[in-house]
């Protein structure tokens, strides 16, 4: 086992890209719930849209001029802003039509490795998500793709987004345990350069396809991570 | 099924001594760590006097008098409160000792029927505790026994103790859910009289010796629950 995670005893998890493939479920929730309303919907494209929206809306939080809001909210109004991008009126679509969309967040499906590999680690290590998924997102992804969490932890828990250092420290706090106890998983470089800052350990896992096939962010580890895995199969061999 | 759980979504757990038999568990790991500390010890009354001290040191909190603080530090305070009380000086025992014997709030295990109820409730509803625990200490309790949690609410979650309201609205709120969505699962009368008058459903579940063989209290339904259940088997026959 790699010797910087001899201490840990949790590894938190990014969710989005990391453990589940949001674009592709998300574009299929699009797809089945406003199809009849948008005929000219491309629905990876709108994926991408809905998506690009969500660091913007966090970030007002984060500079404290909007209170904690939780990212279902976030969510519902960002579906909002890209229809108004997209020269559509929001009104058109019956409100409960534009929920049961937002609902698709909650609908999300894992990578294939993530289950078993998340079973394996968690016989050696406490496992939860630390996602800015709020805790029933979270929870209903977990519930229906049997995620084999310890807890449902995250930015709502915490009362921060992340890359708050709040959100990772609170956390730590939480589990009872001390920074480098702890150990990030994620994707996304800038979400493992926030976390190490404030002293958790690190791994990056790849997953080259989260933002489809012409992807260009997130492709090859950038910094100094204790662990870099290609799955989380792979991650289970090397700390298990 | 009950009529009055057709539209409850979630069912949330009060843990010590709904779900796992905290008297026997404490008893046993005080014996262990204490014994040789405690030539008279009774493990029984030790647990007995330690869990007396749990409601006051929470009243503490309830009151304003102090801020937020989580169960393992109150048991932790609690614990040289009860040595006070048997005339032992608590710096003749080591602070490792005692630091351990606190970990005993950790293993606690649960009453024969929780698993396997717990299993088939959580087929129908979302499953948590909504317990004065802290997250660690009730994580601990369901990683060591496999109580199949979908998440892990509770007082440190809500930032307040049972019986306060808050307790209960904060985790119906994190839950995406309408009071009546949520029902209140204890072997005590006063939680679910807390949960009813904030507008939660109500499930008693009969465990007549969590207080040992001569207890007194709680032996019988106090109170117009919605369901009344012998055990977490014959809970999910008239649920699920």
């Amino acid at each position: 086992m790699d010797a910087a995670f001899a201490q840990v005893e949790a590894l938190v998890f990014d969710m989005f890209g990391t453990v589940v493939d949001w674009r592709e479920s998300v574009a299929t929730g699009v797809s089945t719930h406003l199809r009849d309303y948008l005929p000219s919907l491309d629905a990876h494209e709108f994926a991408d849209m809905w998506r690009a929206e969500y660091q913007p809306a966090m970030e007002q939080i984060r500079n404290g001029s909007r209170p904690f809001t939780r990212l279902d909210v976030l969510h519902r109004e960002n579906l909002e802003t890209v229809l108004d991008r997209l020269d559509i009126e929001p009104s058109t679509i019956p409100s409960s039509v534009l929920d049961e969309t937002n609902l698709t967040w909650h609908c999300l499906d894992p990578w294939p490795d993530a289950v078993s590999g998340l079973t394996r680690l968690k016989t050696r290590f406490i496992i939860a998500p630390l996602s800015n998924a709020n805790v029933r997102l979270a929870l209903d992804v977990a519930k229906r793709a049997h995620l084999p969490w310890d807890a449902i932890l995250g930015a709502e828990v915490a009362g921060a987004y992340k890359p708050e250092p709040a959100a990772y420290l609170r956390t730590v706090e939480i589990l009872g345990l001390q920074p480098d106890q702890v150990a990030m998983v994620a994707a996304h470089n800038s979400d493992l350069a926030a976390a190490q800052a404030v002293g958790l350990r690190t791994a990056f896992v790849h997953r080259p396809t989260e933002h489809g096939p012409g992807q260009t962010i997130d492709l090859e580890p950038v910094g100094d991570w204790d662990v870099v895995a290609n799955d989380f199969e792979d991650l289970a061999d090397r700390l298990v």
